[in-house]
């Protein structure tokens, strides 16, 4: 390799292949340079700046940013529908991956403000089977975590690890409302009434607050369009949990830290208080509110999901 | 559009524009390339690398970080002045937004050890008042949160949004000491009694680990030098603060996760402890501590005080 | 300086010396481009974009990432030896600091599982003795945390400061094991009963999930090679630790916001939990895992580390 062929490793990794200094160390002993703490290349080193040829730095980042082939099964949550993934599923196959997102029932197309939680557990259900998915990743989104539990239960042997992402997680016989402070049952009870078809719309205000509090009004207005008012009885239902408690699969919960869903904090926060129902987890942190992340930074999430996916 | 005037478009962004790749994300289906979920532009494709011109390039970056006009009035808090926002308003008038920092009864050149919380707040509204502001994000930072709550009492008509940034909010009939744990209000306490003129002397070690806890040695001993001693009444007075939790004004409020002039956690942080007292609001986090940023990073505070802002 | 000699600031200090645009900030009134708060140089202005030679923008990049020199001394956790810091040791280093990291009693290659915390201590002494190293800034990780304390109490004026990293912060009369949960040191000692020899076997589970939940599979299990039964009566030991909290020498606690070796919230996390032990501290946060960093991201483990220590 000659010098004249060569790029300075730690800017062309940063400034064409988007991989930060931090990750990158150089380790005198050996004279590998590292990516995560893996041995990427032996560079040459001028005035202390490694230098590689493109070809090299290249085909380490390639290395560095590979991901295991999983299968994800996406669930939404509420007030929203399938669609909610469709940017993350592009983005988890662009990586390789399968990845399914499925409607479930009285949701989106399907939509029946008097769907039950057994119903919407069944599509799915009957989804993982009719589709012959096995080793899944099954991700649960907010009240998709409910969901994901129970489907836990029927099919535990096509289930290769639970990621709960700013999901709700029920202890058995609690219902996912119940997970909120008392105001804000007291709030969707109202909002029920008011209904008159036992549905919870969802006031833009509190959406904007609650939901895409990071996002621009451009973007909250866009996404808060997929807000269906969401059936009420799969919220409501106290739920049998005492296999799911008893299930000996792997783990994940994916915070971001500036999700709002639940009130944050010790008693009602996504995390601590309900990832501390799953007893032993792996825990991912991000940045991002509850929804607008799948819309505007899709490739982020890909990433945080695959960091809580992977073996 | 010819290959050769062609820029990579996320290096171009990332590497010019300073915007980082996870916020772009190519729609394969109807060949947009977004910038935080929008339509930017319809790039070439060239080995899975978009590509366009940079006056394309220029002008996307520039519609992403487009910023709605608006009037900012910006209220500092303890052992603190008006000269604290200086670089704050630089940013946000370069920025296109309107933006003042009136210093308040009792501080800086207005230096009152006497002064009343009624005074603060009565300066400020004549500020409002006399400069006929209409339409106003009022921000508090840390006491200032108590001053824009009474203030909004006042003038609720001329505020478009509260923004508390890592500020205390008394509920009704507290004062602002009292949202600090008993040993540090001892420890005020304490300070008042030594001082001979109702002030609270700050000393310089609980300034470093409370106030500037992120910043070189430097620069926290050029903060310091603002901190005189601070008029203890408006601290310790309890406020009547029934109307404030009446007024249906939109809240935000931004926490710099490294901030530690209140204890953090669940009981006296600013949040989840503060923020709590509002109710429902926009919760904006950032990094940093109670002071350093408005000093090192004003455009990245600038950046998250917008966030806050926006409709 | 000629145009065509010049280079645009930000651009060149983010790209080539990965300094953010967020700390740069141009002061109108005087001329002077600061970065992280302090005056650079004065840049030259052509439409609004700030260019500057090379050698100026290089000098400007060395003197903000200058370190003051500085004397660590890191003292490791449970589950690990003196390796664990062989990266961060080569940073610190390389930044101009002096860097030691002992290999203490019972540890790695002196392996013993019938060591105490006594005699850990008395090691860690004794390497600071006969060394002769004074103004130290003494480092503990996880368990560490004991043993800095009770160094501490026995060659105060040969320490500068202490950093307590994602650290126990036993009160007095308390034991390590004691900061965790019933049901965690209800494992533990099942596990010590199951290990025949008095310590405490870390399944590679329990180590993926609470130790290294960032990292590649790849690395954890890099990481996990170092973990050896850990002798379990240091642990265990209730520490009179009464001298400990009447030292007055000034205290910081780096946080990394992932780690689950203690199970994060207000009741047992590292921070705010243990550090509230502390009293007065300061407070210095970043992104990772308990171990992970120190393997795959030393070098931004050695910057908050200089964070946590600097004056």
């Amino acid at each position: 390799m000659e010098a004249s062929s060569s790029l300075p490793v730690k800017a062309t990794l940063a400034n064409v292949f988007h991989i930060s200094p931090d990750r990158i160390y150089f380790d005198q002993t050996t004279g590998f340079l590292q990516i995560d703490g893996q041995n990427a290349f032996k560079p040459t080193i001028n005035n202390g700046v490694s230098y590689a040829s493109s070809d090299v730095i290249a085909e380490a980042a390639a290395e560095a940013t590979k991901q295991q082939p999983m299968t994800f099964v996406l669930i939404h949550g509420s007030w929203a529908d399938a669609s909610f993934w469709d940017k993350t599923v592009a983005e988890l196959k662009s990586k390789g991956h399968a990845a399914y997102a499925p409607e479930y029932a009285g949701h989106g197309k399907l939509y029946d403000p008097n769907v039950t939680h057994e119903a919407i557990v069944e599509s799915v259900v009957n989804y993982i089977k009719s589709n012959h998915l096995t080793n899944i990743v099954l991700v649960g989104h907010s009240f998709g975590g409910s969901i994901i539990q129970k489907v836990a239960e029927q099919v535990p042997d096509q289930i290769h690890r639970l990621v709960f992402f700013d999901a709700f997680v029920p202890l058995d016989g609690q219902s996912v409302a119940e997970q909120l402070p008392p105001e804000l049952q007291g709030a969707f009870g109202e909002l029920v009434k008011g209904s008159g078809n036992n549905t919870i719309p969802m006031p833009y205000p509190l959406f904007r607050d609650g939901f895409v509090n990071t996002a621009s009004e451009t973007l909250a207005k866009q996404i808060y369009q997929s807000a269906k008012p969401e059936p009420a009885t799969p919220l409501l239902q106290k739920l049998d949990l005492k296999k799911f408690y008893t299930l000996n699969i792997p783990k994940s919960y994916l915070y971001f830290t500036s999700d709002m869903a639940a009130p944050q904090g010790d008693t009602y926060g996504f995390h601590p208080a309900q990832s501390r129902h799953l007893g032993q987890f792996r825990l991912i942190t991000g940045e991002g509110d509850h929804m607008s992340a799948a819309y505007a930074k899709p490739a982020y999430l890909e990433e945080k999901l695959y960091e809580a996916a992977r073996d």
